[in-house]
């Protein structure tokens, strides 16, 4: 199946219309304002002789202005705002004005070592380079302008000649590049990015990742950077987690286009050791701080669950890219899951304050940050979030396929045909969407995604039922003009954990619909907060009652009873300093 | 009464031995060596012109320097180290290398802005230079070389000139002069140190400290650095927990030597709010880590209890000065808490890991670290391990007063006499304690502090029964060649916090002589590690019983039953990382 691009979904209301404005009034300043307070941008005035002092901050700082740039050119999308588009061109200008004669642009080298260029595989040349890859294609479907994605292919046409079939081993310390390469071929059409995207794929596992100037990699345990085994190998997920994730998105994305059954079964194997071995209900990956990574099956800790922001953005990625691959539902049942919670966390309902790891436990210390000396998880959020559109719908041939419900207006080429696709929905909050079509001529075959978690749904053509459903989804054709009724029943729901997971035993969790809750020590006083997340209980038989609060916290359905009152895991943490918790002691 | 200097007692043998052991062989090297590794040494090298560069690390890194000289010190009067001893020549060299043709010696503003010298009273130059005067007469009294006193003292003539009664005023921002002053008059007998560690002082509480460069600081908030009133005024505990205890030590240290009646009230009051409605079990102080100090009365989480190691020692300095002052048990008692708990856990038993912050509970994730960017937590222990003999004796007029248990041999001046006091004991694992007496003619009045936690003790002179206690003290008259045998019953002790503290109700913990145990989740498997702290159990009615244990944790006295078995404090986190527990759950 192939995606829709953002671009083509605009978001003019509800819950995630909400999020994208924070994004575009608040987050984006405030993480253009860090790049210029921390020197991540002056970094490039200085190696383009703008500016003249040293390489500043850590040696990766270049990929969060990258970022922030793909997160603007997602913004100026939805909303136009010459103010913003005017600073991103500056920065723009400023990362062209870096580039060496060669088409060679990482800062970190330019102004310290210029001699060490491509010699260590960790410190992140080639992750860079797909960031900025990724933010430079952003930057030209938003806004027609190409000179920044010119720039960028220059500086790829720089590595592969240095690191290549013909040139030295080269095996991505930090993968990213290999998605970036996919998005570009899907861009331009050229197939040599998808060999070089191959290529790098099939670099892992043979003992080539050397890493002389970063001692604080393990040589020893390549597992880290996912190169213990061959890609065709690969049994189950290790290491960093965001590092895993971006690898398998690249690898799910070649195995669709190449039709790679060797890539398709790892990647199957992978995700069923991940899903549901290593998964927090959150949606949450990566269970340790020590490698911001996997540990042991079954083993996830909630007070010290690392879970980094980044991981679950990653996450979704990959699992947007398993569904375009199979087509199933499960995936998008992920990709909705970190939506509204592992991703959403992140981020405080301003946009201005971030969390770089997600508990599902706190005794009350763990408070968003404005900016991080390692900044990846806020300059991620800025590019995931304006970007939602594009995990709405996809398209299978000439038929379109609807997997998230999200308030919007979209127009999708479907085979020949550009379809107007206007939903209108409360989701989460209410299990009701409406979707009409327009702007087509004949029948367009639809289906849609019913979530893993609902279990009494129906769906109406022009108010008759339709009945032709299978394995998640119901399957429809439309006309212009027709209109869908989707409803899905919304009760709370508690849930249990897998019993191999000692932490949740004896222990329940409250969700609806695809929102975990949580409960909050500014809710639930009490409890001394150290000892909230161990003894919170919630009354095993009492009912549990549905609010919609307009006035809490942006807009939030909270659930009551049985001795707790609960509020959306996204949204923790926007009040006052204080414990939180997921799981609860049954009572 | 007057304090016994540290280099008159020798510790041949017993707990504190196997401490100051640890701490001459691996602490002292391995904290020179992260001197070096980090350019705290070469600051001082870069300033005088032996070697080029700029200034490295954080402002105050010159303490540091300081702190390690004044352990090796007090190492090198316990054992000659003739290796040792030329390298901290070495360093004495490069430091006085960097002092200025007026005196002045401070590498910050030598490297960076000598133009700001004297014009931020948070940029720790009087901190710095109070320790430098510490650490010159330690080193002075151990090895009787001055050239490093003779340095300190011309830089303490320097800010003389400038910040005094004829000069600028000057608020110390992070005090610790006022205390080295006083050392330096009792050194010196020179009374314009104590004249100016009045000053100092009375500077505080009237609005003088201003902070132009050091934005971390809320100056609307001078109860951070304990400006906010005037000495005299003072009633309760305020901010950072370290500044507030250099600050006491040296106020209380001013009580006693002029007689000041009303710095006297001021310490009584403030030392009745710190005792007990913030204090830990251990001897924690400063529950916060957002001020590294203080906040609300009975406000004693353990999970995320800072209680620096740093305020820890700062506390047996205030307690001890206290006990000069009033001669109390209930100071010594403190200072003894201090010694075996709260700063103890500092220090890994190898002597090579540090704590610089001290939960009473963790659910897995807080282990020792060989340093830390700030590291003035291993700098302080190097210093207070070794001259842990100057904490066992002080003499009032023409008496001894015996307040600590430490196996050693000490030559003690009372009044004309020269005492050689030999105390044998394997506290505090045993309460039995031998004292014998050589030296001197005539009389000689012992006055002998029995802890405040032992309810059943006895005291023989050659065999016969003592009689003469009255609170807290034996008193008996000695002559040379009398032994004095010394008995406390040290059962195992179940302890209540005051129900004030939230965190602690319906929790129980156990102590054994000055000893607080925990538990840690190494011997007692089955809870997961984030439920530990919570839900770790000690049945109310099951007998305890203990064992030595030679071979664990360096030699201990475990105890066990009830469903638990427990550890000292000071010695956890020296095997296997997991979860740990002071107060338990009373079932």
């Amino acid at each position: 199946m192939e995606p829709v691009s953002f671009e083509n979904v605009l978001i003019r209301r509800g819950f995630w219309e909400q999020r994208i404005r924070a994004v575009q009034q608040t987050t984006t300043w405030a993480c253009i304002d860090e790049c210029e307070r921390t020197h991540r941008v002056d970094n490039f005035r200085r190696a383009g002789g703008m500016q003249p002092g040293g390489f500043e901050g850590i040696y990766f700082n270049d990929s969060d202005v990258y970022k922030v740039l793909e997160g603007v050119a997602y913004v100026l999308t939805q909303r136009r705002d010459p103010a913003l588009e005017a600073k991103a061109d500056e920065i723009i200008d400023a990362i062209c004005s870096a580039q060496q004669k060669d088409g060679y642009l990482y800062t970190y080298f330019i102004l310290n070592t210029p001699e060490h260029r491509w010699t260590d595989m960790n410190l992140h040349e080639a992750y860079c380079l797909g960031h900025m890859i990724e933010g430079a294609i952003a930057y030209a479907r938003a806004t027609g302008k190409r000179k920044w994605l010119d720039a960028a292919t220059r500086a790829l046409d720089q590595m592969m000649r240095v690191n290549g079939p013909e040139g030295q081993h080269w095996v991505t310390g930090h993968e990213e590049l290999e998605l970036a390469l996919v998005k570009l071929y899907r861009y331009t059409g050229e197939e040599k990015y998808i060999d070089y995207a191959r290529w790098l794929v099939e670099e892992r596992g043979h003992g080539h990742l050397k890493v002389p100037l970063s001692p604080e990699i393990d040589p020893s345990n390549p597992a880290y950077c996912q190169d213990d085994l061959p890609v065709r190998e690969l049994t189950r997920v290790t290491g960093h987690a965001v590092r895993a994730m971006y690898y398998y998105s690249g690898v799910t994305d070649l195995a669709s286009i190449l039709h790679e059954e060797g890539y398709a079964a790892a990647m199957d194997r992978v995700w069923g050791n991940v899903v549901p071995a290593n998964l927090y209900l959150t949606g949450g990956i990566g269970q340790s701080a020590s490698n911001e990574g996997f540990t042991r099956d079954w083993s996830l800790p909630n007070l010290t669950a690392y879970c980094e922001t980044c991981a679950a953005i990653g996450m979704a990625f990959w699992n947007h890219r398993m569904n375009l691959l199979h087509g199933m539902r499960k995936y998008a049942d992920l990709v909705e899951l970190e939506m509204y919670n592992g991703i959403l966390a992140g981020i405080s309902l301003e946009g201005d304050r971030f969390f770089y790891v997600n508990p599902l436990a706190s005794v009350g210390a763990h408070h968003r940050q404005k900016w991080f000396g390692c900044s990846c998880c806020p300059t991620n959020l800025i590019r995931f979030i304006p970007s939602i559109g594009g995990y709405m719908a996809c398209t299978d041939g000439d038929a379109l396929v609807i997997n998230q419900f999200i308030d919007s207006e979209a127009e999708i080429a479907v085979g020949e045909k550009r379809v107007r696709l206007c939903t209108t929905t409360d989701y989460p909050w209410d299990g009701n969407v409406r979707f009409t079509f327009e702007g087509f001529e004949g029948d367009l075959p639809v289906r849609l995604r019913c979530p893993g978690w609902c279990t009494e749904h129906s769906l109406t053509l022009n108010g008759r039922a339709v009945v032709d459903y299978a394995e998640g989804y119901y399957a429809v054709t439309v006309r212009a003009g027709d209109a869908l009724r989707f409803e899905m029943a919304m009760p709370i729901r508690r849930v249990k954990a897998d019993p191999r997971v000692r932490e949740d035993a004896g222990r329940v969790a409250v969700m609806r619909g695809p929102v975990v809750y949580c409960a909050e020590a500014v809710d639930d006083p009490g409890l001394p907060d150290e000892y909230f997340h161990a003894e919170l209980a919630l009354d095993r038989d009492a009912p549990l009652r549905e609010e919609w609060e307009p006035g809490l916290l942006g807009g939030v359905v909270t659930i009551s009873g049985g001795g707790v009152r609960l509020v959306p895991y996204y949204a923790w943490d926007n009040r006052e300093a204080g414990a939180m918790c997921v799981w609860m002691k049954e009572a």
